[in-house]
């Protein structure tokens, strides 16, 4: 595989997928009724989704493709090549903000992140990354990122699993919050994997995340630095819903040891 | 007062100090170390406002300034003309990500709102109001506000008022969290009262705000139909630290009457 012209091909996919979402949808969607905005929406995910899918069929049809609007392949083991994509991650902030949704895409090997995409299409920011080649916000390289302290780190994570929730113990991660600096919620996974790599928040964790919310973003976070794991401290398994967390490497394993407690 | 030129002198101010913000700052941030680097943040807030007060000193002597550096004035009543200036709201997102900060100023006469500016300086967005005549993102007018319900709401609330603090009870709180569509934490106050006034947000709420954190914001949500107070119902006095909420209309009083028990 010639990992540079596939890199080029794919920016060159995300790139028109973000186009057609900027200057068609946003025009239909604003002659719209309420409940027609939820299914534009639905209609919009799905035709990226299947625009990138014909694409991918078109000109590479051994790779295989998993999808969160179910169009591509039913990926049961991670042999060979596969996309991870979301046309929209962040379909909440599409809706209410449109704003902060990007399109996530990763693309591996045998199971290991060669190529990864994250695009905040209103911004125009492409964050991408290619394995040991380091990651890019646009043109401009990210730095490695520094070390940090729990009391220094902004943490990326939702009220949600500060409240009592079926998967954490939340005792620990009210001490947590009342540790760090301070934390953020901004609604995209995607986004958010793009903010730990660029070192505006130094955690980001939930409790339940699908392959495609963070196959794309993993690979930029890895080429600076940040270690990204289920809950477990294991490698995600990309192949099912679990539970995540990328944080700078430097307090990973604090964070998972001290103040993640997992039900079950 | 001719409000009209007095917004056009408080727009060409912001945009002044906008720019010196990005140009010459983040120049300076870039080449210092992690400890020198708080320091040139402190500077440059202390900078901003001082560069705010001898401008208004100069060209309005007999109005006011109350400015979270402390250069203003030792404002104990609304009387007559005060502008509530915050250099930089979010400082934490100033350092810690070199965007999502803004500067936040409102101006009052005997303690109502007539001009009200939150400008985000990295986006270069400039949310403005003045009394009666609309709210504007740059030149476009942000439209009033629809009516929601709690469990179609995005609520602007940080994880640390989810979690059990000094201010309110958290349990309705968490009731809150667990009905609403979803939450998100910006870290600036400011900026996260325009993200209601452009309806990306239907609340934000905080339990310890100061007037110039607010007083710029709450012009530009009150002129979309959003609604502010203190946690009680109350107007802000906008002489202290006081708890805040600003909301759609629609569900402004149902979340202070179902899910905001205050402490004290």
């Amino acid at each position: 595989m010639n990992w540079g012209a596939l890199d080029r091909y794919a920016k060159s996919l995300i790139k028109e997928a973000g186009h057609h979402i900027k200057h068609s949808f946003f025009t239909e969607i604003e002659i719209s009724s309420k409940s027609s905005a939820n299914d534009l929406v639905t209609n919009i995910d799905q035709e990226i989704e299947q625009f990138f899918i014909s694409r991918i069929r078109r000109d590479f049809p051994d790779h295989r493709i998993m999808g969160e609007e179910g169009f591509g392949d039913d990926i049961q083991s991670l042999e060979g090549i596969i996309w991870f994509l979301d046309p929209i991650d962040g379909t909440m902030n599409f809706i209410h903000q449109k704003r902060n949704f990007a399109i996530s895409l990763g693309i591996y090997i045998d199971g290991i992140g060669m190529l990864g995409y994250v695009y905040d299409v209103m911004a125009d920011d492409l964050y991408s990354a290619m394995k040991d080649e380091g990651a890019y916000l646009n043109d401009i390289q990210l730095p490695k990122l520094k070390s940090t302290t729990i009391e220094e780190a902004i943490i990326g994570v939702n009220a949600s699993w500060v409240a009592p929730n079926r998967y954490v113990d939340n005792e620990p991660m009210i001490d947590l919050v009342n540790r760090c600096r301070g934390t953020r919620s901004y609604g995209s996974a995607a986004i958010e994997l793009t903010h730990v790599a660029a070192g505006r928040v130094d955690v980001y964790m939930s409790m339940r995340l699908s392959p495609w919310d963070v196959a794309g973003g993993m690979i930029i976070a890895s080429e600076v630095g940040a270690v990204s794991s289920t809950m477990k401290g294991e490698r995600p398994g990309l192949l099912e819903q679990e539970t995540f967390i990328v944080a700078n490497a430097s307090i990973h394993s604090q964070l998972l040891d001290d103040f993640i407690a997992l039900k079950k």
